[in-house]
């Protein structure tokens, strides 16, 4: 079988990067593809990459346009989703790339956000324990945030199985600078950002760290408390999550990375690397796997986990079209590969 | 006056460092460059920026070379400098941008290096209470790691001022690849580095873990435990280091930053940044200045310090100019710069 | 069917697309992985993105182990194919990425190359007139060097149709630091590269000169000379080749696109762009398009033709799957795809 | 003695690159700092690399604030500086260093600019024969344009030593993005521009064509024609410019390298390289070194020179710099220098 799917917001970097794993994908048909301020230009001319499509015209962003597929992807401005959600048919799947159903906790929402709580939708990340479950019957899926994804699976296992002092986590980490979309800023320039190291959302300001939160706190009955940190690196793609947290005593390495290789087996997109062997983000451009390793730093008492992810890939359009898959009773990998484009 | 001085070690980056700032310096005159494998070639073989010292030939590494000059800065690898130094006049000022003479703790050193111990210099950390006095009689210095200088200035005002537990100190620091030397690794090819965040020395063993500890521990009755992860970054130059710690009750974000700007009052290339900006790498490139800033996350209960520096330059050569200079008696800031090569 | 692959010089980056590209390809199974100083190593340990390869373990590139498959792939240093193919049955597809059987004359050969040549195989580039009858039925297919595919494309309609004066073309092409492989060289360290345009082979004395020349010359009776300089460009992947020539008299902007449009009609990886519309190298990166663009410059007299590659796709492994699904009777664009990686 | 120095444009980077520069000068003191929509801010938030100028305010660009320096530098887009000059005193040195004044012939200006011709200044490239008698009396000095100083610089001595044929030159240029100044353009961003090599202004219409022309024009009776491509770089700054042309008969590599070197003896600022070393932009970065390099391609009939720059610098500030002392009576070479930051 196959479905009819669009995508609305096609014209930035999530949207196309959901247009290229769709691409890939063999049971999907790619229908409306919408935009904004570029409504009437061709694709190609804001996604050279994507050839097979570069003389689709870009609709606007409409529940007309968007109704009368099987799968809606919505890859909108903070804000911009539940009014649009509201007006399509509830059969219809809808997968959200932006943060506005991410959260249960509505107070959290607007002391980050904002602005009102628009609600809750089952979360896209099948690796947290009874998510899969939950995005099989699903008819609505929002999509982690790029950071929650990395910091999350880096983080699981020591956290679900006690290994660590869940109130002291601190995460550092890098992202490409697809991650602040194509939003014509200064620093993001390439001039400015390229050979440029820099922190932002410094102080549990950034958006992700209740996120991160709540999918941590979901898997102990410890108080979770997290200190996060993210960097803009000089790459297009790519983060690397350098996790931390007090160690229990008697762990050591090997433990933690038995109870890493345990907690991950079976999992298609989580790769806990052999051991000495440390994520890096090029190795991951491209694919929907999740490179992951851990140690203990004894002298420390620290547990360490470091992720790396493609952040356009699982963590937000692999992890998107991995969702889909589940909500549509598709083979979970159906269309993602864990091979990466390196160097 | 004008102070003639040699450089060993003159293709490396450490090395072409110092040449780049000596060049800028008004009291020294430049003497012997000497190398390795490089002996007899022309330097601008090897640093074709150096314009003006472009025609001098490359010396071979012995103490009759290097003998006969005022100052005397080493650029070796590991374990090379104690027996050069050793053959070198008591009253020469000796400046060792390795590591072998950094730490005051044997052990530490044996754990970590691997070889025996060879002893311990005058550090050359300015910034570190008591060390410009001790800098000001040296004759023999040993120039701090390019990551201890950037973590120390970081934390330093926190651990002295007691504003955090410093048993559990979290760094985490990003590099571009000149600090890996110019070693023929494949990871530091082009190919490979460009577009890609990797740790490495996780958990740990990073060789610089002992000097930031020790450095923190001068100015504590505290415990000090730091747990340090180094990441390689797609830039030549740079240092990023994102640290924390738990912080003491009733210390809030405006209280640790009075206490930073306190500390760091009349310290001329230490930057603590207006409230609010945060440093970042491409601001220093070229540039002795170290750009500091911190905050409290009131809700992951730590105190975030974060400090950028080059490490060719505050971290390894402009570092030991300025120590330099100290030991001679010179203005601290002389041929050193608080300006950046940006974009 | 499915049809058995090994690669010989599975470690490279060559070997590596090629190996990317295969996992993709419906009708091949990866058998044999071969290198040299890496026998007996994991294939991930080199290839840390090829995920589903990881655990396979790399063998000695000897006839033995290369025969009994159906294709063999060759992505060895120069000298080194030879010798290997004529110990494989004449049945078996070999396929070389490297230049020992590109060259038709051996005079040139021996001059670009200073070692005897060792003969001449269909050229593996299908869009030159005749290529693809050729390879077709071949058993022994030479692929393309990375600047001759682009440049070559970039030319061929102005050359075939007579537009331009072929005595006075000249090329420069600026390629990404993947194309001079993961030899350890000073200048491809990251800290070097990065940040640096620089030329290399300058004067006519790059091996794709005679390439280039000898594809050129195939399609018109003019004599052909070439002028090609090639840059190393601050990024992994991809080839920039700006390709001009005198114009003759009477042809326009307007008649030239109409030439390379008619030129490229039907071909499956040649995108002649829209108007106005200029290639880069980040549209066409992981895909085996060739993104071609042409225009006049009245002024100067000059037809201006510029092509973007992936080297090491299309240039290079995309290229040679071209090549293989011919020689096989596939489709010619099976497992390959127009799709890039961006951003 | 000490000139007052105004920046109109202080927050671009041709207007940090000046006052970077303007601070190392021995002989200049750092008086208004202008701009356009950030009037009020200080500096430091658009220039965090000028620490030393971080708490000085940009004030409006208006001939009261500019006037009563000794000196004033114009960093404004095009169309901007004649109203700006004519109502400033004519002994202040007003150097511009965009394009309004650089052109002699007004229909060129129109063809390229699109608006009226403002006038001709003496042209600030002191290394064109005749420039710096005329810049050592001008009150008014149009400073070159990035590209022009580096073709200009490679094609000069071949040009005036009527080595090659004027009428057939080739000019391919290869840009970093500051070239491209701060403005906010979606093709600029890191993401698009990092790993992507692109080609702007195709085909004779770059404004910098025609400046190109003129400057070697002047220095031969042959009808000079060029064809210009220049190319977007993933890098922050440098120009490197491969040129060439058909070589007279009986010019080898060795007469050009010879007349190339006699051309430029005394020149400061121009490099010609030793023989079988080739410019590359790492090596002039932050400096006002132009490195050139020549040779003769036998087979293809041409002649090769390429030129490597920094695009701010000899490009931009230093070339304006260099300007002002002449004008000034000021030793050439003061407050600039041949030394680059690398790596």
């Amino acid at each position: 079988m196959t479905y009819t799917v669009a995508v609305a917001g096609c014209t930035g970097y999530a949207g196309g990067e959901l247009l290229r794993l769709l691409l890939q994908h063999p049971q999907v048909q790619i229908g409306a593809l919408t935009g904004n301020s570029s409504v009437g230009d061709r694709l190609g001319d804001h996604q050279p990459h994507l050839h097979p499509l570069a003389n689709r015209t870009v609709e606007a962003t409409t529940a007309d346009v968007l109704s009368g597929h099987d799968v809606v992807f919505l890859a909108l401005p903070h804000g911009a989703s539940a009014a649009i959600a509201a007006q399509l048919d509830d059969e219809v799947l809808v997968v959200d790339a932006g943060a506005d159903f991410r959260l249960r906790d509505a107070e959290e929402w607007e002391k980050f956000y904002g602005s009102p709580h628009a609600g809750t939708w089952p979360y896209g990340l099948p690796e947290l324990p009874g998510a899969r479950e939950a995005l099989g019957t699903a008819r609505r899926i929002a999509v982690p945030g790029c950071y929650p994804t990395a910091a999350t699976l880096a983080l699981l296992p020591a956290v679900a199985g006690d290994l660590v002092d869940a109130t002291q986590i601190v995460i550092v980490a890098a992202s490409g600078t697809s991650g602040a979309g194509k939003s014509l800023k200064p620093h993001l320039l390439g001039a400015e950002s390229m050979g440029n190291m820099s922190p932002y959302g410094v102080g549990g300001v950034h958006r992700h760290t209740p996120e991160i939160v709540q999918n941590l706190a979901s898997v102990t009955d410890q108080s979770v408390r997290v200190s996060f940190t993210p960097l803009l690196a000089p790459m297009p793609r790519g983060i690397l999550a350098t996790c931390s947290a007090p160690i229990r005593d008697g762990v050591d390495a090997a433990a933690a990375r038995a109870a890493y290789v345990e907690f991950y087996e079976g999992e298609p997109f989580v790769d806990v690397l052999r051991e000495g062997v440390w994520p890096q983000t090029a190795a991951v451009v491209g694919s929907n796997r999740v490179a992951v390793q851990v140690t203990v730093d004894a002298a420390a008492g620290r547990l360490i986990a470091i992720a790396a992810e493609d952040n356009l890939t699982k963590g937000t359009a692999g992890g998107a079209i991995q969702s889909m898959n589940l909500a549509l009773g598709l083979s979970e990998t159906l269309g993602l590969s864990t091979v990466g484009v390196a160097p």
